[in-house]
Order: structure tokens, then sequence, then C-alpha cells
């Protein structure tokens, strides 16, 4: 069991949810805030997407990152940064004719998902390490090798720690294997991530499964999608991991609650604490993924 | 332990391996002459790509496929006919412009993919249930929700029998969505592919774990790439499955040794008979799959 | 997951606790008063061992459970009574000479470990269905097929539930053996019982492992000893079963901080319902364990 | 996958099999000529019970012991020598009366148990690493920490190898207590012991799992009682696992056949090489279990 839990707060994620509940952030103001609150209840890591202001939908706009992450790194409260590199890899198709792109496609190589990554230098950002599809209908989330091996090299020359996040069991094959080819430093970093339609399943016996197939000295966390979230920290913990609760993944407290991502935090440490475990500090956490210490840049 | 197992022959697949290894069948005839010694071997089922025999690339030909099919049907020898029905799902990208397609591309809606199931109405044919990166590179395989309810419709309407082919867990999550909706007939039929990169790894706990996640009533069959394509035959029978052969997954009878399909149906019968169990003739995976009894259409 | 869990707290158990924890109960009224205070806090059941009070060691004698047992039931908080009969079984060999019985023996046939039982009428008492060694040194826990055969058919005659205890994979096939031998009612009870030594390791992917080998419409809880006990009321849960703490089997809330019975009853609440389940009432309990409804006996 | 694989031919056991197989070796002749024609079909070590010639049931008569032992060392093939020392674990107990001890018992410490072992040095000996309940009735199998930490001493004193015996999981914890205690030489050697009622369940799940509890570095194999015996071949070298068949364990080649111990042999061989792996001979075996090379004492 992990008995010092590093806490991720994933803040909005790029889905159609603002509709759905009031809390979920949508300006960098509003992004920062929620940041700032979810690291002052015991995150010490805020996972960063932006949004139109607008439109209130996912967007890659570094300008909108910049004010974000600027007001994250000025508030009196010491949290680590992981921005998204995820997006740009979405291709929906008219299944009909399935080699047109239809709107909602945003589909860049892997060096043009980074412009704010290479702006803004966060501790930490993702990689989606593979292609799925992404929820009903006909929208494919895009990541070949190719692009993968271009975006691990580009972030690793940047000083920035790469997170993978592994949607499916291949994924984490291939995560393997850009460990082995040396694209990744050690401590290598893992997001297994449950319960996205249609990757993995949040069924505890798989993720034991899988942690199985992680490679020696992986720092690894877990979550789960949806009503799965809150039991799924005890999961992660249980089984040797950290942990991710955020708005991004789930909007509720409890059937009918809708929660604050600093509402989620709190569950997390509760649920961390009552079972024994501690909540890592940013410092504590900056050591376990070996980050630089904190800076303002 | 599965004690009356079907053998499937996957005769010869669409990958590049007829310069690996002079027993792939590439011509019709071959492949047919191949589909008829495995049955003769043991083969309950062959599994049936075509080549272009130019080329000797996969091929989506109907006037092949019939060729293949025809003199299969036309042999005193008992076999189910399975054909794919995979082929035009793959996207060939430029990593540098993943919105441009490149040599390689064949992609076509759910209904295409069938010309030949609907004009030679094999017993089965397969559904690859969702997308994935098929190896290194940047081949992305597409079969989204949406194409994938299209198809499986259209197949249950011609009256064969689906074979979901399940390359990862959210594949599986989402076929058994497909038997939940009612598109999938009774008893559903699943192949779990192991070890295709990057989809499931040929990991024993991963099949136990997914084994575990099938509806009740569910055949199934699983196979494992390249040399634990043996092995595999015992953990499927071991964990209560049926088993897949053939020069499409693997070209070794053990190390240094080049294989046909029927020595690799030989071996399987080795491996199932020595543990004790026994090989499902034609006739009893008819009936283990509910499928009509010999037609020669 | 489990959405209405069963809290059993095991009150006082008959290790040699009371030295290590001034809130062990030892005696029939700080027993009860120990059962009425976890009730109050959440507990549907009440696990009853009793102690000599001039000793504080585990007792087998009726007038002890008399007393602990009406107290119980004279009070105004509804719940349910679970008596060990796990007593009299006993054997401490001296390891240089093992057919000599040491102090410490206490082993009596399965009709003789019923007498309070006959006596009192308990909604449940255990069985547990194996022999093992108990802790290092020479102590066998003894339990024949054939002292629980006998066991389970008088507890059977009696009325009452059996719930069967599970120290090891084989005690588990056992239990399965007295289901199918009709020796036990449905739905068939189990207590999945991890790291005590040397039994089963509490090990999660131990846990879905043997829970994929209850017979269906087997209701079941898992407890862990020690400072897993909090931590697997989530992991039983999270696997679809019923929760047991108490200081029959943990003694610390947390590092360093002693707790009484209803402290840990409090925490698994908090873990339960910060997990966005809901604590089972006794009358919702009986339902699930299809025991008859409240009597006063 | 373990592509070396030890075979161990358990050639006779101490069952009441003689009257249900012609095959059994019962005299030390028989038992030897047994363990000869085992090691020519290719079993690297021979596991070796002997049997009253009168009686034919197992016994642990040093002189039976040296001259089936003797007849072996003394034969023209090379094979490694494991005997029991597992035998003087028996207690049967009257249920009714459960201190009585009766007909069946045969119950002596730690050090008795070695007698033949320290005579005979063979190369390896077991160690039956907990207690439990052997069959249907009241024969209890005990081996208490005491009596079990005593013989490795002994047994590491005298140079032989530990084979360490686990019938369920709660001995596989204390038997890594021993390795911790410094009591085993390294490289530990474990022999996992499945389908012994009511010891662990042949099931795969249960094998993958207890095999990701092993310590680093250890040697194991595992076998599974009656006609789960070959599949269990596979199963064990599946999960990286050397193997054991023998009429110890299994008296039938398939159903309805009768076996000889080189008929078992000879199928966990056909099985294995048609799996792609290699049969490891008698030094290989050595060498993989860090033994001394071959005596002749």
């Amino acid at each position: 069991m992990n008995r010092n839990v590093i806490i991720t707060c994933a803040l909005t994620g790029a889905g159609e949810t603002p509709g759905r509940s009031e809390h979920v952030p949508v300006t960098p103001e509003q992004i920062a805030a929620a940041g700032i609150e979810a690291a002052r209840a015991g995150a010490a890591i805020v996972h960063v997407h932006v949004r139109d202001p607008e439109t209130a939908k996912g967007s890659r706009e570094v300008g909108l990152y910049r004010e974000a992450v600027d007001l994250i790194r000025a508030a009196d409260v010491d949290v680590v940064i992981n921005t998204t590199a995820g997006m740009g890899g979405d291709l929906m198709l008219d299944p009909s004719e399935p080699t047109t792109f239809v709107e909602g496609t945003d589909l860049v190589n892997g060096v043009e998902r980074l412009a704010h990554v290479e702006e803004l230098l966060p501790d930490i950002c993702t990689l989606d390490c593979g292609s799925l599809n992404f929820g009903d209908g006909s929208l494919v989330y895009v990541s070949t090798p190719d692009i993968l091996r271009d975006g691990a090299k580009r972030i690793q020359e940047l000083g920035v720690r790469v997170e993978m996040e592994i949607f499916d069991t291949g994924h984490l094959w291939f995560a393997k294997e850009l460990v082995s080819e040396g694209l990744i430093d050690s401590p290598a970093m893992f997001q297994l991530c449950m319960g996205v339609p249609y990757g993995m399943p949040a069924d505890p016996q798989l993720l034991a499964t899988i942690v199985n197939q992680l490679p020696p000295e992986a720092v690894w966390a877990s979550f789960a999608l949806g009503p799965m979230q809150l039991p799924w920290v005890a999961q992660s913990i249980l089984l040797g991991g950290h942990v991710r609760v955020g708005l991004e993944d789930n909007l509720y407290l409890r059937r009918g609650v809708k929660a604050t991502n600093a509402d989620l935090v709190t569950a997390a440490r509760t649920i961390i604490e009552t079972m024994g475990a501690k909540v890592a500090t940013a410092d504590e956490a900056r050591e376990i993924l070996a980050l630089s210490s904190r800076t303002t840049r």
C-alpha cells in the first residue's frame, strides 16, 4: 500500500461538462482559482487544461495557458504544475465516408501539440500513449508511435517530465517501449486512466494486472471516470499508487451532489487519511518524481 | 478447462509475411489448399483472408474470396468458413501532417467492408471491435462505434455469425455494448487477440482478467502472435477457451523451423490431446456456436 | 462495487490483546457496552467472543455469553448478533514431542463447540472451515471435515445462520463442498479472513482471485488483520463485499492512536460513505442475509 | 515463459494408490526402476518416497530409502535425487473426541523426520511449509513453525537443498519468513502444490497470484493433482515455472488409460517441446538450483 500519496487534481479537462455543472472552471482566472483551492485542500499537483472563454470548449491556445499558469504560479500556495499535451489528437470521422474528416477534428503533429509546453515549461506534461475510440460515435483519438516518439523527445529536451497516460493495455506496452528506448527519464511516471469509454474499464483486477506489468521503479497513479472516481482513490493506494481526482473526470461528490475541485480533493484526503496513509506535499511530490525544486520561471 | 476444443486456422492474414516464409499461401488456390490441409489436420474452422496474386498484399477483392471459398466448400473435408471483415480500416498518417493520409490507407465504411460477406455468406465473419495503433510507425486501425454498429447490423441481417475480435480491453467493453444492445445473436463469440503490437500483450494474468469480464454464455477463443502462438493454445484451454493457430499470426513451428498451416494445427492438436482434451469436429463447432448445418450454397 | 455495506464489528476476540490496549472489552458488561456503542456508530452486526473476567483470556463459558448477549438484546439499539463458534479448536504441541499436547490446548468436538449457540440462538454463528497454523510457535487450529460437517448440521438444525470463516484458499474449497452437500442454507455467507499469520496474506490480487471462486449468490465480507484493517474496508467494497472491523483484529485507529470499537466502526463508515456507498442498517442486513426478523428470544 | 524446464517425477508418494494402479512402484527395486525409466524419459529430478513392501503403505524406514536411492545412484543415467521429508506429520483424530489420536497417526518432530536425509544426503529434500486438513475425514497434516524451523536448520547443516512445498497461501507466507530469517540458501526453491484437497485449488488465476508473491530470484515449480496434472505442466511453464508429474499425484495418461511414471514424463516432454521450450538435463537442473555436481557418495 502507498502510505505517502500524491493527489493530482484535474481541474477542467476538455469535455462537454461546463453545461452540466456550474463548478467546472472555464476562464483562465476560474481555472487558476480552482487550482489554488485544490492545492489548499491537499492537491500536490494540478493538471491543467484550458478552455475558450467564449465557447467553453477545450483549447490549445497558448495565451490561455499562460494566463492560467501564471496565476497559479503567483499564488501563495505551493503546487506542481502539470499541463495536458493530449490536445490536438482528435479525428472525427464521417462513418459513411470515413476518409472525410468532419467538425470536431483537431489533429496536429507531435511537436505542435507542445506549443504551450515550450512556452511555459510546466513541471510535468502528459503524453497519451496510443490511439483509441473516444466515446460512442466516430471520434478517434490519434497518437501514433511516430507522433509519440517525436513528442517524448521534445518534452525531454525541454527538461519537462513526461506523465505517460495509459488508456488501455496496448498503450502501456508502447509506453514501456519508450522507456526502454531511453526516451523517458527515470523514474518513469504512468497515469493509468480507467473507465474512459472505450479504454480500460475500472476493474480492480485489471488494475492489479497492469500494475504487475509496470517496469520496476515506475511511479504510477490511477483514476477512474465518473462515479468510480472516489472509490478508485482507495483502489490505487491499496495497489501502491498515487491518485487523481477533479472535475475533468467526475462532477459529483456523491449521488445528486455536485462537487467543486476542492471538494473532491478533500474527499480524497479523507479516504487516504482514514485508511492510515498521508497526503504528500508539493515538495514531497517533487522528491518522489525527481522534479527540480519550485521555480517561478 | 475446455475439454472439447475448436481449432481455428488463420491461413494467411494480410501482413508482409509472404517474403518471410515460402509456406504463406498467396493465390486463392494456395489459400484453399492450405485450408483443406488444415481441416484434415484438425481445424474445425478456417479463417480466410485473400491476397492479390500479383503483389501478395492483402486484398478485399470479392472475386478472390469467391475463388478461395468455393474451392474449400467443394473439397471433401468438412470445415466451417470464417472470413475476415476487418479489412478496410487502415489509416496511414503522415506523422508530421497527420491529416494527410498516405500510401497504405484503405479506409471504407462498415458496410463496404462486407462486400465479400454479402456475396459469399460464410458461416462466420469477424468484426474488429475498436481502433488502435497497429505496429510501430503511423498506421491506425480505425473501427469506430458508428462503423461497428453498422457492420454488426448488416452481418446479422445476412444470417452470418459475428466473431468479435478484441485487441484490447476497451474493445471488449464496446463488444459487450453491442451484445447488450441486441446487435449480436447468442451465444456471443469473442476472439481475444493477444500480443499484437500495440494491443493487449500476451500475459496469462491479463487473459484471466478479461475472461472474467466476458458476459455469461460467451463462447471465446484466444490466440497470441509470434512465438507465443503454440504456448497460448495451452493457456486458452486452461482458462476455458478455444484456440487459433496459423500462418496469419506465426510462421514458426519452433525456433528456426518454418511451419505450414497444417503443421501448426497438428502441433495444437498434440498439445490439446496431451493435456487430456479433445479436438472438436466441424459439426461439434457448429453446435457450440449455434451455426446452421453445413451447406454448399 | 457494493453500495449497501454491512459493517460487522468484532468486539474482542480471544487474542492476547487486553494487555496491549485498555479499550479491549473483557467482562460481559464491557463487551455488551462495546457492542451497543458499535451498533450506534453503524455496525449492523456484532461478532461476539467472551473472555474470562479474571484472566482476560478467551472463554467458551456459556454463562458469560448469556450475560453479554442478553445485555445487547436488551439495549435500545437494533443489531444482529453473531457469536463465534470457533473456540475449542486449539491444539498446542510440544514441537520436540508433537504428540504431547501442552498448555493452551482446548480441543473439543464440533457439537461441543456449539454449547452457547444452542443456548442463546444468535442470528449467526461462525464456522472456521479448516485447519492451519496460528501464528509462530506450535499452535495448530484444528477443524477437520468431520468436525465441520457435524457442526454445520447442528447449526442449521438450530435455525442459526452459518458464517463460514475462510483463512486460506483450501478452506474455501471445503466450504464450497459444504454448500454443495446441502449443509448450508442459501444465501451462503463467507467471511474472508486475510492477514492472519499463517493464513491468506492481505493481498488485493488474492482477494480478487478468491472472490472469483465464490459460488454464485454468495454473500461475503472480508477483513484484514492489523494496520490493513481500515484499508481493507475499501478493498472489500470495491470487490463487492461487506466489511468487518473491530478490536478483535486491530487495536489502532491510526499509527500510534489506540481505537475503541466504535472508533473503528466510525472510520469504516467514513470510508464507505466518502466512496459513495451507504452503510446498511440491521434490518437491511437481515434482508441481505435472509435472517428472520429481530427477536428478543 | 520458462524455456528450459526441469521435470521432476514424483514416483510413488504415500497415498492409497497401489491398489488403484498396477504401475505404482512399491518395493525399493520397483521405485528405483521407475526412477531410472523416468530419468531416461526426461526427468532431471526424481522425487522419492518409499513404501513398506508388505503393506504397500508409505514408510519412513531408512533402510528402504537406502536401497532405492543406492540403486538410482548406481544406474547409468544422471538424475538429481529429491527425497521427501514430509512424512511424520500425520495426525488422525477421532472427530468426536479430537484429543484422541487414532490409527493413521504418525507424528514426530522436525529432526526425526530427517533420519533418511541425514543418512543418504540426497541433493534435495522437501519441507512442507504448514499444517492443513488432508482430504475428507479427520487427518490433519501437522508442520508448525517451530517444527519447520528445526527442520530447515538441520537440512541446511547437512548441505542438502530445501524444496519448500506450499499447499496453501499461508504456507508461502511462512516459507518467505524462513527465507528472510536466513534459514534457506539462495536460490530459494518452491514447489507450489495445487489441487490437493483441502489446499489450494488448481486455478490458473490463483497460480498467477501466488507467483507474484514469490520472492525475487525464487526458483519454482508447480503441479496439480489428478486429471489436471498434464494441463498444469503447460500452466506452470507459461507462468515461468518448472514442472512435476508422476504417479504420486496422478495415475492416468488420459481418461481410462493408466500411466507409468515414464509415460507421464514423456507426455510432459511432449507438451513442453511442442510449446517451443526445452527439457533441462540433470546438469542444467543442478546449475539452475545451484546444487553441487553429481556424486555417488
